[in-house]
């Protein structure tokens, strides 16, 4: 039947299939914002329901044999033009991983992660792991079901950091790890005996709600965030999700008694919200529809959140923007106060609000962890104890509750395990990003620091945001950066910044 | 193959399916409510494309060979409960009405919805019928396009009639309304006559936004509105929705130079709400989870916002709560002064803001519309006129544009023509079930007097909603009101109220 069909007409049929399960994937995605911004308590249930059912529904479409058929058949036509190939290989790609995972397993798998995510809203709020505990283990059982479905070499761990990034694994993990873990660990001890330690934070003050909302929607509007296709709400803990590239939805969380939380936050949301408004929109649901990889649209949050949003440049331009909206609470502050504070570098409990530097500790406690974990090495009931030792061993600091320990982020409760390594790549591709900018001439100071940032998204947009796919990770930093991963571009920036 | 398996294996497949297919309806319908409440604006061409393919496949589920078979069977099982019988008779009387429309079709009217319902956003906006007429020209003609696939006898608005409140029909209605014409016309005349016309009314001044939402959430959270199973947003037209009964949403919205307008639409919403939330939670998926019908929906609406919102006993509850948001405004009010704006009978141009007595003149006019235009005696580009027409034949008033003419309903961009005459159907149902009350000797005045609506709430939780679809309308009428749809005793009720 196939055979005989001409090429434009199975192409046809694959894009209607795929937009169709896109559709059901963004319906889903739908659900699960509103779960995390407006859902009242009691909904949790049939909600979880209701997500299982979508999520198992595109899941039985894409799996569904005739996709596989019509897959092969594409792939073996000779007329098909490079985007269309491109689209087909990696749909191939998708296709045999997503078999691999039966449909019932993938409808248990939605359900407990809604019902583990309650349990850690619940366990964060009371703080006490405890009570995310068995939710947890379930869980983790099914990870590892899940590992052994996708089957792996060496360690169950690999088949999850390859779901999340493509062709990343623990031998190779480790390595960048390995290679970072020294020179950062003296970058920070040489950093912490240099800086000035005893400077007020002018960022850790009172700031109400009511009022950073609106200087929060300020700087989104004058950063040139587009809200026809877009907007910004707020949740127990940050994320940016897309319903189509028309429709990208950010949240924030407030802290009263830190202006910089938000307002970092949102710069990191906004970079991975520009990332998917400059997603192809004529590829709505299929591959070269979606971003390139967890790393590449980490480092597109991390570069505006870091290498733009702590630069001096931006400190300038921020700081009138701030004051508008606080004058009292701003009163003397310089920009050069600013950008200290900014960059003040502390071993310190919470991942998101850690410095540049830090910040990797973080990333590599959890991968530590996931790691025992995967391996059967470790019992979820001994994560707290785990992570108070490793806290004291790579910062030198006291954990004091879960709270500030191992129930800060969502992700095990969403069932990620292997997704926070992807923070540290995307924070190194996003150094690498922003060296070639410069390189390349494209004058961001003075743009940064009249507020005019068109220029570096327009770049970024041409670069990285339209090629959707079309590139491996390690193809698009080629040809971003014209060389691949290397984190010792990082350690150089941090070293030019940190120690000037 | 099914005629071997057992009545509870059937009965449990039965339930799986309806469940799956319940899921995606009420995915959409959180796509939809998303759609009237946060959607960015360009958001909206892949959301009609994402709710068109839920709605599909809802429709393919549920019309799928296989559960007719399912179906069939079940229905020739001698074992089932009475509850199960019900709802498999109920499914078959769905299922058949379901099979009438291709699927394709079903994916055609959502998107022509979803366009309709934009362009009739923008016409609102900009005052413009012209530019809502042409959607309105596409979705008329698949409204009688669905007439034919439905089936009818004498009138093709017949099968759409029937599809919002069986058994309903151009026949009966005309009876109705017919009956009801002239001693309303004649009630309308005396009140207008005797009332005092000249009172200010205290509702009409200007009351911040900000103010009047605390103050609505307030009026909800006293009434006893369950905020763990339900919220409130806001939107360009009030309306209730839900996901299940413990996700109910209501929408509505502010006029800052009238409180009334917002108080008394929450109170109508509210009253759906508490509906929905009442229906049966086991029976999630199952027509017994279901509302009776629209006019028994319409009658919880009309009783919190008439029945009991519009009385004497209400004004001196709730004056105190207004006064404590707007002690400036209401200073000198009394309840007698609230009661009587509230009740002051007046034709005017909104059907959501007339009084309880010409309201029904705006549905009348809305069904000789929708009558005509689905006979072909009417084309959507001569609404407007007729519109005008009959605003001056029935209620003497000249419709100044379209925004206060036939663009101010949401409806007929939602492909609902056949709706309207279940508002004033529910309307009779709500006074009759209110008659009932009093006369069951519920202290329904002194529990209103002192803000304790728990005893009302249950009895209709007992009596209604906790009955879903058992009983048909009728017969539902009947085992409440000890008689069936009588709009005499709406008259009645009216001339006691209006001229006492």
């Amino acid at each position: 039947m196939l055979i005989r069909t001409t090429t434009g007409e199975l192409y046809k049929d694959y894009v209607q299939r795929m937009q169709r399960i896109a559709d059901l994937r963004y319906a889903n995605a739908v659900l699960q914002w509103d779960q995390e911004t407006y859902l009242p308590k009691k909904g949790a249930g049939f909600r979880g329901q209701q997500l299982a059912t979508l999520g198992e529904l595109a899941h039985e479409f894409f799996t569904a044999g005739t996709m596989g058929n019509l897959l092969e058949e594409l792939g073996s036509r000779t007329d098909l033009d490079p985007l269309q190939l491109r689209n087909i290989e990696l749909s191939k790609y998708d296709y045999e991983k997503s078999v691999k995972l039966p449909s019932g397993f993938v409808r248990k798998m939605s359900e407990q992660v809604t019902k583990s995510y309650h349990a850690w809203v619940i366990a964060r709020r009371q703080n006490s792991f405890a009570l995310f505990q068995p939710e947890l283990e379930q869980l983790t059982a099914l990870k590892k079901q899940e590992a052994d479905y996708l089957g792996y070499e060496n360690h169950p761990y690999n088949a999850l950091l390859n779901d999340y990034e493509k062709g990343s694994n623990v031998q190779w993990l480790d390595g960048i790890f390995g290679k970072l873990l020294v020179p950062l660990k003296t970058l920070v001890d040489s950093v912490l005996d240099q800086q000035q330690n005893e400077v007020a934070d002018p960022l850790a003050q009172y700031f109400p709600k009511d009022v950073q909302w609106a200087f929060c929607n300020d700087l989104l509007s004058q950063m040139g965030f587009d809200t026809d296709m877009g907007r910004q709400d707020l949740s127990e803990h940050p994320f940016t999700t897309s319903f189509s590239p028309q429709d990208v939805r950010i949240t924030t969380r407030i802290d009263e008694h830190n202006l910089g939380y938000m307002t970092w936050s949102t710069l990191h949301e906004l970079g991975h919200a520009w990332y998917e408004q400059g997603l192809p929109i004529e590829e709505y649901g299929l591959p070269l529809g979606e971003a390139c990889s967890l790393s590449i649209h980490e480092s597109q949050s991390r570069f505006w959140e870091n290498c733009i949003g702590r630069s001096p440049a931006f400190c300038e331009w921020l700081l009138p923007v701030i004051c508008k909206h606080f004058p009292e609470q701003m009163k003397g502050v310089s920009a050069g106060q600013l950008y200290q504070s900014l960059n003040k570098v502390k071993p310190s409990l919470i991942r998101t609000e850690a410095d540049e530097l830090t910040y990797h500790f973080h990333v590599m406690i959890r991968y530590e962890i996931e790691k025992k974990l995967m391996a059967g090495d470790l019992q979820v009931v001994d994560i707290p104890i785990l992570w108070k030792e490793l806290y004291f061993k790579h910062l030198g600091i006291k954990v004091p509750d879960d709270k500030h320990g191992c129930l800060q982020d969502i992700h095990w409760s969403h069932g990620s395990f292997g997704y926070f390594p992807t923070y540290s790549l995307g924070s190194f591709y996003a150094v690498q990003i922003f060296e070639s900018i410069k390189q390349k001439q494209i004058p961001t100071e003075e743009d940064i620091r009249s507020g005019n940032f068109s220029g570096i998204l327009q770049w970024l947009q041409q670069k990285v945001h339209t090629k959707g796919r079309f590139l491996d990770t390690d193809a698009l930093c080629f040809s971003v950066c014209e060389k691949g991963l290397d984190s010792a571009i990082f350690v150089n920036y941090a070293m030019g910044k940190f120690l000037p």
